[in-house]
């Protein structure tokens, strides 16, 4: 992640370890975090003299770990997949079906990972001027959709939270993945809801 | 390769290593494989407390091992080309010729590469909701096509089985490279499957 | 960058250090640069048994910190994105808008960076046969558009400017991946200029 | 480079290197090196345990050497880009014009680079069962097309020959650039030997 490619939150138990703004992620030392609790009270800063900022995520990492108990991670990214995603479907929600990255994407309602046949739904909603404003939309999208690990900012990018670091990094991936494919699938005139068909069984 | 990208067996002898499942492959220790014999008698397993399970792909890489004598590896990839190519072939094979990469493949029945002039053809089975529920389909697709060193999974990846490690890695390589070769030859509306034309020729 | 990549150059108060010619960037050293003041007097140069020769670029990265007082940094690059949106856009302006990554360029004239909801424009000039005939056409372009941070050239790349460093280098990300999506909606016939449509706001 | 990847070979005065057959050359040792004269007297070769062949290019590099007198290097490629050129031009030669990259590539005949307004002219040759079976054609084609650093092979990749190593390294990139750049035209119907509109000069 650069500079620009968005903000990660981790959670150890009351303390939640969020990245500072602007930096480039690459070079960042362990001080540099910001930590807090959920309720929003400050534990560590970063060093006054490194003058760093609070991400402007910050609002939307807390409320993803409010709206996802026992959520551990949250990673905002912004993958031109999920940007481009959100123009090819300028509705409210892309789905894609029988893909075998599917399997590595959690559900949250279940407590437990979906299935290859099941049809995936990713909530998406409008980009907004400042951050800060979508707070309210992914709150509310996370609500809806109680099942997703994954939001979709339109023209922005997305969000992700997962049960573990681990997982919220590996589904970072298989989004932007199926995202991808579902791009390819379009490109070629492919519908990416369309189960296979029986004629192609074998 | 990620922890969500597949898995890899080596054999050397009558020991067989697998890597684990669910890891991030990167940061992998020898210690973490685990090693067998063909007929399933662990001879190792990961130290306990780092809580490792097997790779759910074993009785497929195992199979692999039983279906072409001699293999020296296999790997398991969920390649996004992979599973573009056998949405885009909705048949039961994938085909190509004239390609200077189809003389990296191995061809189990000669026991030597394929040739350039050769119509490489690699069968495609269809996804399943389990890995395990897969192994039936590959073992047979490698009876039916005793040439390939290659089965691609629908909506999935595929399987590489070569006679030695590197060889295996080349080739991993070399499908991948023949999936993109096709899919843009498609795109542009090229056939993949047409010899070069005799007016082409010098 | 490699070493047909482009040209880099610095501003700390008085001088300014510019990438030789024609190096293999990453295996650049400090004592390889040329350090110049603004009027064009050299305060050091390469030794001279390396024989390395002034960037071609010098003039236009001495124009750009001419024409955009407070600049920190100019890159040129050869971005293949920036040459396929010069040719997709064949008039002088390339046009973007409602984009997250839009927040990421800088406005000169306002002295802060664009909003979400602006549109971006970017002025497109002419490729000439050499890169010292670019001069007087990118300085131009920086007078009549003075908001700009980057003026794309047809059929040969970008010149980037920016307060800092560090920023000019997320710009140059930021520009290439503005022209990324730009190219891509082109090609699923969607229109970067046109704002989100009422029907599919939530 | 893989193991997969081509060849190089680089000549020091009377000497000319060239890498061995199938190694991942990313691994590969000093030693490993075939060292031969341009008559194809062999001046050293890899140690016996090392089992290390011959490149099946290497009458194609020496070739190389041969019809371009004072060429430092000669790099064979399996570039995707070029073979997929090769598909989309199915004639004899790619040729493009009016574009920065086209000043990165040396016109043996001119004993300097092409300039930006240059029609580049790369021939094609037709791929060929062996790669000892291309050495005609190859040497034909640079005899043929005394300007050109680079052929085609079609469905297979491209040869490279330039004055020095860097220079040769830098080509490589350029050319494929260019087809980079030729594709991605062609997909948006575009043609690469038509020069800029005038309508479209500032």
């Amino acid at each position: 992640m650069t500079g620009s490619g968005g903000a990660i939150g981790v959670r150890r138990g009351e303390e939640i370890y969020i990245t500072p703004s602007g930096v480039q992620k690459e070079l960042m030392e362990p001080e540099d975090l910001f930590v807090q609790t959920i309720d929003g009270k400050s534990i560590a800063t970063p060093p006054a003299f490194k003058k760093l900022t609070q991400s402007s995520c910050t609002p939307l990492i807390i409320n993803s770990f409010l709206k996802r108990k026992g959520a551990g991670a949250v990673v905002h990214a912004h993958n031109p997949n999920a940007v481009l995603i959100s123009l090819l479907y300028p509705g409210k929600e892309f789905r894609i079906t029988h893909q075998q990255m599917i399997k590595c994407t959690y559900n949250w309602q279940l407590g437990k990972n979906n299935k290859y046949f099941d049809e995936l739904v990713v909530p998406i909603v409008e980009g907004q001027p400042e951050e800060i404003d979508l707070a309210p939309y992914v709150a509310k999208a996370l609500e809806d959709y109680p099942d997703t690990s994954c939001v979709i900012i339109r023209r922005h990018g997305m969000y992700v939270v997962g049960p573990t670091w681990e997982k919220t990094k590996l589904m970072l991936e298989s989004f932007d993945y199926l995202f991808h494919i579902a791009m390819q699938m379009k490109l070629y005139g492919l519908d990416p809801t369309q189960p296979p068909q029986e004629s192609s069984k074998s």
